[in-house]
């Protein structure tokens, strides 16, 4: 472990445990504690109903891997024949590659956009592996979301399954888009995102017969049945998480405020400072991210000093990219030199729910020393 | 669903919510909630002091598949080059197959004994496809453990990993074996069983060493570091879990005993009605499990049915095998005589930590009279 941290990168706020009480009662009545007990079916229709999605789209998971892996093999199966490559951005959480992995496919990295950070479809028509992907997985990196509609087209183009890994995007979620298309979005409800279940997901689908594949996937190749039709996980969401969901949601608009009231207190501390066009907040859609795109690797590993001297938590949450994971550092791969460029440069920065404008305040004045 | 059932096959009972409160209230101070926390790793330390294990040696995952991943992930890695079957018993829950096949490995079923209800390590070292084998799950059905250090030789003799899915082996893991075996051995946690978590799992070590692959296995590959080092999932316990196991610990001695008193009720229902040599129940370990050993599929048929009309449950937990199950019926097996005729015929009866003598008296009275 670390030494001690004055402003921690993340420090999450759940629900008071009190106020998962009332829900945790009625799974101690029911002596029922996860296989879609009450408490689950319930927060699936809430957040259904809070996306202005059909109730029987969303799929919840038990993390935002079993999402991502649900979503796979529920539009893509395992690998079969040729086609064995997963195709996704080496700038993403390992996660990402974990999931395909698990599913049987190799990953095979692409770059993103140097502005999106994420990958461009339209730039993949001319990739000689699209031939060899069983499925693409796409990135919406730092819960900025990517264009589902043009995703779904790229599908459509090529015939091949495509899923969105959409982790932070909880409060980005193209809900119109994706009601309308064939690509499932896996979403994380981890801990370290805006809207949390501790260790929790969903998928969002645009039918209902996609959601029960999906859900069918996450329980053995269950459904309505004890026969596994399909490959599978056991990627069930517990009473005890789904109880935390929905005091979770019994207090999301003001957690939501709350988020945003940190972005713009980072947006006017990095104004205040001429930090403005390298700083990045979300003030629109609560984010449990604020980035620096600092000038060269060099810089970023400046303020990366100055922030450990001054007690303050920073990181690239991607690391240097999924090529350069051990575990992953045999995959093929394009040439990523967007991917290079960024991953050493963009430095995550402290963020809470709860964090004060003083401490913003700290972290820019580091940033702006540097 | 089905209608309304008197006696239900499963009835878990876990700690009251009040009785998790004073763990939860510790999350909620520490703002910790997964990624290895303070309650998980409370957890792990007392469970391992509870089985006189070494407190290294004992890693908590998600669920008991997460558990049998972690293990195989640690023991065999992924499938590399000739050796990609995983040989495993037609005769268990189908998460036995769906762990293997998340690992990338392709089942193959191998029969069981008759006696024993599991594989016998030493009938199988004729066996051609050994030397397709990256990894052997050996299962312990029904919370019988089987005999470790005769794995652990089979495994010596072999060359081939071995792990011993034990899901249901709370109380009756053979710890002075493990700890002398290079075994893993995955418990599962799941509301299903005695102990539980609601969902989870843990795997038991026979070193520490082997313990860190498999944290490493259930942290994307993670150990001290963010570098992917090895073949993972996202297989953590969080917080929340973790306080459910905590006071589920608290008050074990006292399940325990009523699980042992509902065995005996059943062992003293039997001996009664001169059912003793075919209805089996533990009354030495706890165990989530009575069965009656039906002496054809028709029999079998006939109690199913009077039960059904009786509105009492009862399940084929582990179905006709995996190589009926649909996902799994294209997979190569031995011949699977002795599966095919146990299957069909071992009736799982219900059973709940507090079922009463009369309910176990009316379930005895069905099963006589049919």
């Amino acid at each position: 472990m670390a030494g001690k941290v004055l402003i921690p990168i993340n420090r999450p706020l759940l629900p008071a445990s009190e106020r998962l009480l009332p829900y945790l009662k009625r799974a101690d009545e029911a002596r029922y504690y996860t296989n879609y007990g009450q408490l689950e079916a319930e927060l699936a229709t809430r957040l259904a109903a809070h996306f202005g999605a059909e109730p029987g789209n969303l799929v919840l998971a038990n993390s935002g891997t079993s999402a991502i892996i649900g979503a796979i093999l529920a539009v893509a199966g395992r690998p079969a024949g040729k086609r064995r490559l997963c195709i996704c951005p080496a700038y993403t959480f390992v996660a990402t590659a974990v999931a395909a992995a698990a599913c049987g496919y190799e990953p095979y990295f692409i770059d993103i956009d140097p502005v999106t950070w994420a990958a461009d479809p339209g730039r993949l028509d001319q990739l000689p592996v699209i031939a060899e992907a069983g499925v693409v997985v796409a990135v919406a990196p730092y819960g900025r979301m990517v264009d589902v509609r043009a995703w779904n087209d790229f599908s459509g183009r090529h015939g091949v399954p495509v899923v969105i890994d959409a982790a932070g995007c909880f409060d980005s979620l193209d809900v119109a888009a994706i009601a309308q298309c064939s690509v499932p979005v896996a979403v994380s409800l981890h801990a370290t995102k805006t809207f949390s279940t501790a260790e929790g997901g969903f998928v969002l689908c645009g039918s209902a017969e996609q959601a029960r594949r999906v859900t069918r996937a996450l329980n053995f190749g269950f459904f309505e049945s004890r026969q596994s039709e399909g490959p599978s996980i056991n990627g069930k969401l517990s009473e005890y998480h789904a109880a935390v969901g929905l005091a979770e949601l019994d207090a999301w608009p003001s957690k939501r405020e709350n988020f945003l009231r940190v972005a713009r207190d980072y947006r006017a501390a990095a104004q205040l400072r001429g930090l403005e066009n390298d700083l990045f907040s979300d003030c629109e859609r609560a984010s449990a991210y604020a980035l620096y795109s600092a000038a060269s690797p060099g810089h970023a590993r400046r303020i990366a000093l100055a922030f450990d001297e001054n007690l303050i938590g920073s990181r690239l949450w991607y690391g240097l990219g999924l090529h350069r994971q051990p575990e992953f550092s045999a995959c093929r791969h394009d040439s990523l030199a967007a991917t290079d460029d960024l991953a050493a440069r963009l430095i995550g920065l402290p963020l809470a729910v709860d964090m004060s404008r003083d401490d913003i305040g700290r972290v820019a004045d580091v940033i702006a020393a540097a």
